[in-house]
């Protein structure tokens, strides 16, 4: 998947600087920082890019004994990448105990974002990766966002509405119009604006990051068999099909209302490039089943690369050395093929 | 999976006549005559059991050169079956073109369920199985049922309520609690009572269809991450976490509620017999995720055994020989399995 024929075609960007890759460890108590330090060692097999991790470096040396490099600056992370796992180190991390967060862990989750989003916005580093944080302990310092994604947009300059999320798996991508909100209040807030601006953002941003030229959307209806016309509920007659027709006339290739259970078996996910869904269960439930251990979430709208792996902190398996790392392998690599489609784009 | 050690264990019950499996062609100018015919010729390799379709016998013959034997009592079917493809006739199709479906179709196809369901009802077919109707077509002739499933439950005298829909593949089977309603009146919809009487029809019809002793009901939540603690959404605990307590009260082994996203990758799907769902997409979309070619439809809840293929007559490629047989397969198999059961059962 990865494009290697910039420097082919263009010897002479062959020797331009790559900055490295930003991780953020997130919760020092969860899974985060063993899922790091396993995705760089298996860094070969995956091709992945030179990246350094962001936060307490002793939350790396209590569940892994692999080699761990101090830095201090990003720069030097593209030659410590070959030595052992850089770290850039932040030190706030009080008492790390894994499976068992605390306040201290969580301002450290939150200094590690704060540092990661910041040199990623400076291009000291060329893209994000958040490791996963807890909500619960984050709100007890005071941390006042639904979450790490609208952070990262407040701090790109980016309205919330505009940073939209994306769940990428390796045969299915999904965006989820609306997210953490009770399905009760799912109907009142979809409205033609929402579902243009969602299906606009999805398609620049698959043109932006993944090198698709002319991204097929698919639509899903909100209710079964997407309303039958009107006769099983109206969303899809008030609200999606006139969206759908706004988004044509303006050149993008966007089909349905479907119904929703039809849409992801295989010869139906190999008509589009992403399903645009209502709600978060309507997209997550099929990714998650597809991609439990591999699915990555993707904002896309920033003026930088963010992803993270779709899942959480994981308190209950942290420090015993069982946690998966494939989702945070795929978080690294996307963000890496990502970054160097932008750069494409702009030679 | 098909018990056979009933003979082995009680060779009085060896010589036992078990009556063919009645299946209703559905529409005729659906792909049922087409599936049901292959069906029959993929016999051998399926280990299915012996079943006489109950339809117009030109329905068949229009898509189908295989054998066919008219039969006029279902007595004569097992016998016939080695034959060729058994059919009990019902003869007003009216003039038959596979894709173009009319009214005298819809007669036909509704002559054919109250035929084989009749059969069902008296024990002169072990089971009924029935093939895809057009609903449109049948309201065109009065047909007032929201389903096939309303009109055999009503046959066997049972309450819509009771007559539980569990959709089964090879790795998951799903109730949806609510089914063919506008996703905004799920919520006023929900009630403990409700969840109550769907858990417990779920659990006795695992016990007798499916020779499960100890069923396992996961619950999914109603809304994102299962409310969240009521944080996004009450439904989980004003209805579910209640009448999962009631049903655990009952001796049921009823756990969740669950997060829908989670609950449906393969290590999840290990841990329950059926997830019992909120609603229709929320119970359909993995299911067709993972098994949208031999999805089978079994009402749990009624004094005989019915399934059908959980697809619809899909006009559109009928007649062109590319219709899959797969669901229907696994319908007239999970429909012969559960009538073993249920013999072994009452022996």
């Amino acid at each position: 998947m990865r494009s290697s024929n910039i420097a082919e075609d263009r010897p002479e960007m062959a020797a331009r600087f790559v900055a490295p890759l930003a991780v953020s460890m997130g919760d020092p108590a969860g899974i985060g920082p063993e899922i790091i330090a396993k995705a760089w060692a298996e860094r070969g097999a995956n091709d992945l890019p030179p990246f350094f991790a962001v936060g307490d470096a002793r939350a790396v040396a209590a569940v892994w004994d692999g080699p761990v490099v101090p830095i201090l600056d990003p720069a030097e992370a593209n030659d410590a990448f070959a030595r052992g796992l850089p770290v850039l180190g932040v030190d706030d991390g009080g008492h790390i105990s894994p499976g068992y967060p605390d306040v201290d862990g969580a301002r450290c989750a939150l200094h590690s974002l704060e540092v990661a989003a910041g040199l990623a916005r400076s291009d000291a580093a060329s893209a994000l990766v958040t490791g996963p944080v807890s909500k619960a302990q984050l709100y007890q310092i005071g941390f006042s966002y639904p979450g790490q994604t609208e952070f990262v947009a407040e701090r790109c300059g980016v309205s919330r509405e505009n940073a939209v999320m994306m769940l990428a798996g390796p045969s299915l991508r999904v965006v989820p119009i609306t997210t953490h909100v009770a399905l009760d209040l799912v109907s009142s807030m979809l409205s033609i604006d929402l579902i243009v601006a969602k299906g606009r953002a999805t398609a620049r941003g698959l043109q932006k990051n993944f090198g698709i030229e002319r991204p097929r959307l698919a639509f899903a209806g909100f209710n079964p068999h997407a309303g039958e016309g009107g006769a099983i509920g109206r969303e899809e007659i008030d609200c999606i099909i006139p969206a759908i027709a706004q988004l044509r006339d303006e050149g993008i290739d966007a089909s349905g209302p479907f119904a929703a259970d039809t849409m992801f078996h295989a010869r139906a996910r190999s008509q589009y490039d992403a399903a645009v869904c209502c709600y978060h269960d309507q997209a997550l439930i099929p990714l998650k089943t597809l991609h439990f251990d591999e699915g990555v979430n993707f904002t896309l709208g920033l003026p930088i690369v963010r992803t993270s792996p779709d899942h959480g902190t994981a308190f209950g398996i942290a420090g015993k050395n069982v946690a998966h790392p494939g989702a945070m392998i795929a978080a690294i690599r996307m963000a890496g093929d990502a970054t160097e489609r932008r750069a494409a784009r702009l030679l």
